[in-house]
Formats: C-alpha cells, structure tokens, sequence
C-alpha cells in the first residue's frame, strides 16, 4: 500500500517495522527526512519525478512509503477492553482515519466495523490516521446487531449516537463498559442498531446545521466518555 | 461556484437563494429531489453525462448546483459575539468546511482567518460544511496577531491550543467573551499567535498518536465552551 507526502512520511517512518520501502525523487533534500533515512536500515528506491506522479494521484513531494497491509483483529481480542467504537457503516476514508486516529489518541480499546457497505483500510485511511491505525485494534463483522449482542453479554453498555429519542450526550452515565455507535454520514444509525442501544446520546446545537462531521461528533463522544473516567 | 452530489445538493436546495442554477443529467431520477425542484422556481438546465463529466472531477450522481460565492464579513460584524474562533492558516479544505459546520451547529460567532497560506473558501470548503458557511460570519484578515489585540481591547479572552506550556482543557475558565485559536494541521498555532494567548488548552491524549485530527480537536475544545455556557 502506497503512501505519500512528507508530513505522513515522517509519521510512519518512525515504526520502521510498518514500512517495506521508501521511494524517494532523485533530488529528494528533506534534511529531517534524509536524517531519519540515514540512521535506520529501510529499503530504499530512487525515481525521477515523472516516474513518481505515474504512481499515485496526489501530490507526493518526492516521497511515497510502500507500507504494511493493516490486519484486522478478532472480537475476542477486545472483549476486555472498556471502551469500544462501533463504526455503523461509516463511507467517507477520511472520516475512517480521523476516527481511528482519536480512538487511538483517547485510548479506546477497540474499533469495530461492519464488512459490508462501509469504507475498509484504504491508503487515505491509513494517511488520515497519521499511522495510528498500527496502534489500534480494528475487527470487522457480518452482522453488527449480532456482534452487539455479544458485547452485552460481555457486561457492555451500548450507547448510540442520534437527534431523535435522544438523551443530552453529557447527562449520560459512561462509567461502567462502554461501546458508542456512530452513525452513517448521510442516514445516521440504522434502525435495527439503534434498537439494542441502551441509551441514545444527543449532541445539543443552536444553529441551523442539523448534524455533525461523522468524525467531529466521534471526537466529542469519545472525550465525553474518557472524561467521566480519567 | 459548482458542488455535485445528491446528498450536498439536497442540503443547498433548502436555501434557494443560494443557488444560481440547478443542472441536471438527462435521465436524472430521484424523485426527493425531483419534487423539490418541481415546488421552487429554480433555473435548470439538462445536460448528457459525458457534458456534465467534463464540468467536475468527483462523482456528481447526475445533479450539479451553481452556488453564489461566500462574501466575507467585516471585523466589525463579530466583535460583539461571545465566541469566536480563529484558524491559523488551516490547509486542508475537509477541514476547514467540517470546522465550519460545528461552529455553524454549536452557535460560534464568527470564525476569523488569515489572507495568506491558509484555505479560503473552496466548493470543497462549500460542500463539506454541508452549506453552514452561508449562515456563519467568516471573517479574512491580514494579520492575526494585530487582529488578536484588537479582540482583546473590545474584551475577549484568547485560548490557543497547544501541547507544549498548556492546561487541561477542561480546567479553564470560558464563561466570559472567548476567542478559540485553532493551529495548523502540521505546525500546530505560530509563536507570535502563542505568545498572545491568554490561556493555552492541552487536550490530553493517553496513546501513541500526539494530535488529533484539526476538524477533531475544534470540536471538541468548541463544544466545551459551549458546556460552560448554555
């Protein structure tokens, strides 16, 4: 998987044991960049710049970092953590990588997703999360009203994230075992889900904008529950 | 200015007299929008696909909207709000319209940014703030740290966001006229702006990622100022 620009190179090259090569412009003169080259062992391929816009879309600065395929985890392998985010069909990669990158940030314990109809680890997912898709356990499930049951047979609380039949998102209680369901972009939550939620939180507003960026209304949530905690 | 989409289109069509003209692919056929448009007076015109292919990158899903050009507002316009926030040379458009749309929804005053290295208002800004820039003071400037004293002089509270010198952002004080610094995305906010600060926020962060995402940490630092009051 392709990544590139500078900004994100530096990020990822700071886990070497994700990046199987760099590509470097042959008249590449980042100091920092060539610096960290320099002191660590990469593979490393040299290209003229035409060769390198034949690559990729974007703009690249004269680097791109061939790194590691992201492997999902089990469910079993977050049953005990005591915060989880449950992605109900999230479609935009930027939104994905922001997301992973504030669960990863405010330590959530778990990201799940939904196989279907929802955006997978693409190279902009991986970019937006500025690598913190490495540090964080993503598991991906047929059936997310299945995989709910499961969780609260594991002693989890389920709280969704809607405008209507919704309880104020700071009157709620987040203190036991916590999943938080975030909703599409465009139709929010799906009805099935939002069902077997315990409690549905609402984000108050005052203007005439009627909802949130999918990743801005995760990054309240999710600070919401870390402050009732730590 | 053109956006396209179906769901950005739906979203403008609420504010008619934002948009210029409505354009449609011959064999447009969903029939939400197709009874809006039937009740307004919009101007419409059909085009083939491959005509309106060559008008925009992105996939337009067969409707395009020409939208009237955001004016920016005047200094003087926002300086007896409450809350303001200003962004320090914000690049990425994504971000600049999510930001847009929080403060739009969580009732910000006005959003100040600088003329120079920093995102103006693009479609990309247009689309992604899901239309809220219509309904939000925007406010450009020449120089931020003058128009800083000048928010001071006329009262107002500054609080920058950083990780170095800074304070839990959940133990500062926001009830009086607050004005939110947000930095940019790589460099976080400049010295000069720092320096002027009256108070620097620390989101806390317990993993290994070191910031969050800049559309992320303006909601929820905006939404904790919003807590302290409403």
């Amino acid at each position: 998987m392709l990544i590139y620009g500078k900004n994100v190179a530096k990020e990822f090259l700071k886990n070497p044991k994700n990046v199987k090569k760099v590509i470097l412009q042959d008249n590449f003169d980042d100091k920092e960049i060539i610096s960290i080259l320099e002191n660590n062992t990469f593979k490393v391929e040299v290209l003229r710049k035409y060769e390198m816009d034949h690559l990729v879309d974007g703009l690249h600065q004269g680097i791109m970092l061939d790194i590691k395929d992201y492997r999902y985890k089990d469910l079993e392998d977050i049953l005990d953590e005591n915060l989880i985010v449950i992605l109900d069909h999230i479609e935009d990669p930027h939104n994905l990588g922001a997301i992973i990158r504030t669960c990863e940030a405010a330590g959530v314990g778990g990201i799940i997703i939904p196989k279907d109809r929802q955006v997978g680890v693409t190279s902009t997912v991986v970019k937006t999360s500025a690598g913190a898709i490495y540090n964080m356990k993503l598991v991906q499930v047929v059936n997310l009203t299945t995989t709910i049951s499961k969780l609260k047979d594991h002693g989890f609380w389920i709280v969704g994230t809607s405008l209507e039949d919704s309880t104020d998102y700071r009157e709620i209680d987040y203190t036991g075992k916590i999943v938080l369901v975030i909703g599409n972009e465009g139709k929010g939550i799906s009805r099935l889900v939002k069902e077997s939620c315990d409690f549905v939180a609402k984000i108050p507003m005052y203007g005439t904008t009627n909802s949130l960026n999918a990743s801005v209304a995760s990054g309240i949530m999710i600070y919401e529950v870390v402050r009732n905690r730590k």
